[in-house]
């Protein structure tokens, strides 16, 4: 009896966003695992068994999953995105790590999915056409320090940047003093992107001047964007066009 | 008469990776417009004429799709991976900000894809589960000074990496000295994956310590992951599993 785990990406939020990939390996799940508004994506049917569970409980979520593929069922975790950008893959990879050696020997495999930054910029126009990076403003599982590091960092790099997680009910100043190190290191009218919920009914897509920027345009359903030096503006009827681009000069 | 033009994502290669947005997009279209290998994946079918045009033609090639698209046909310019990494979205908008004003009107919408950085962490493990950039190794648009600067930070900053276009016939030199200044620069046992065509017939995964890095592993159709320094491996039968923990200690 051979079981197997599967982590997949279910896209930001849409269903036309999910891959055929993804979907064949749901059809084929025994039992799916996840965050609960992640599992309440999941339709039901005769064979399938959703287990959902709350947030930060990651690693206790991952070792259900393993043990269940060990006793041989066809298990899919779920998350939002794509599983490798601060989701569910690392948390189970971490849990095999740390527990029995038998769970290396499973059959896991991971299945890309649409990450938050890719839908927003798609909505926006291009603003990571040229080089940028990806930074989790939470400091749930790493020193506030480090964040402002990386900021600092990103910044002199003239990274655009994709800010995950910005802001939540438990960690309301975060983003504020990420906003902070932004406006000292950056002009005035650096474009600011706040896409929340991208692909759902609830989809809303800002561009602000960094100047313009109030921490209470994030929340957790939000990814913030923040452009480069070098990121565009186009300006036409409603939302203006952000794109970065491809061309710096020496 | 009112055209579109839609700048698509295939995703690294294989169809089960290609969105169901993206797919309607081309059942739609008129005209598909993009460079030869990436063409050579659409099926022919009656109305729709294909044009596929060569390498660093990019700018030409978005005039012609817009030019198109105000003629009233429904075109689709297809990149591989995502559109806005390092392919034709920003090429677009650029041709686009440059252009004529009725251009600001169009119909234009990105549809996001699988970009390479992610179809290659997730057949690797998790290695971008933590803070990370993107970098596009090429010169042919950007002084490599700047290039230099960036990977210096990069590592500063302790992110993961993921290096787009590392090595081209006519570019044989820039990864070597890539590799030069990440030796500089992290312990030797940093974890390098050398991804090539993911998900076709010709996918090629190589995990390799930093140390051990030849330039000759990376060609225009590899993406290279670099870990972070708390990026670990999980050792089994055959490749290990790469991840990057979620978790930095203070």
């Amino acid at each position: 009896m051979s079981g197997s785990i599967v982590i997949a990406g279910l896209g930001p939020g849409a269903d036309e966003l999910i891959t055929p990939e993804v979907q064949a390996a749901l059809a084929a799940a025994s039992d799916v695992v996840g965050y609960i508004p992640y599992v309440a994506r999941i339709a039901e049917r005769p064979g399938l068994t959703l287990h959902a569970s709350d947030n930060r409980v990651e690693i206790d979520r991952a070792a259900h999953a393993l043990n269940m593929a060990s006793e041989g069922k066809n298990v899919v975790v779920v998350s939002s995105g794509d599983p490798g950008v601060f989701a569910m893959a690392a948390a189970v990879f971490e849990a095999v790590e740390h527990g029995p050696a038998h769970w290396r020997d499973l059959d896991i495999r991971v299945l890309p999915g649409i990450t938050a930054m890719l839908a927003a910029a798609a909505r926006a126009g291009a603003p990571l056409g040229h080089d940028f990076c990806a930074i989790n403003l939470s400091d749930n599982l790493k020193p506030w320090a480090l964040i402002e590091k990386r900021l600092r960092l990103a910044v002199e790099a003239d990274f655009a940047m994709a800010l995950y997680n910005p802001r939540s009910k438990s960690r309301p100043e975060g983003f504020e003093k990420a906003l902070d190190i932004l406006n000292d290191a950056c002009s005035d009218d650096r474009p600011v992107i706040f896409a929340r919920a991208v692909s759902t009914p609830e989809e809303a897509i800002r561009v602000v001047p960094l100047t313009g920027c109030a921490p209470e345009l994030a929340d957790m359903r939000t990814v913030v964007l923040v452009g480069a030096s070098t990121t565009r503006l186009i300006a036409r009827d409603g939302t203006p066009i952000v794109y970065t681009p491809r061309s710096v000069s020496s």
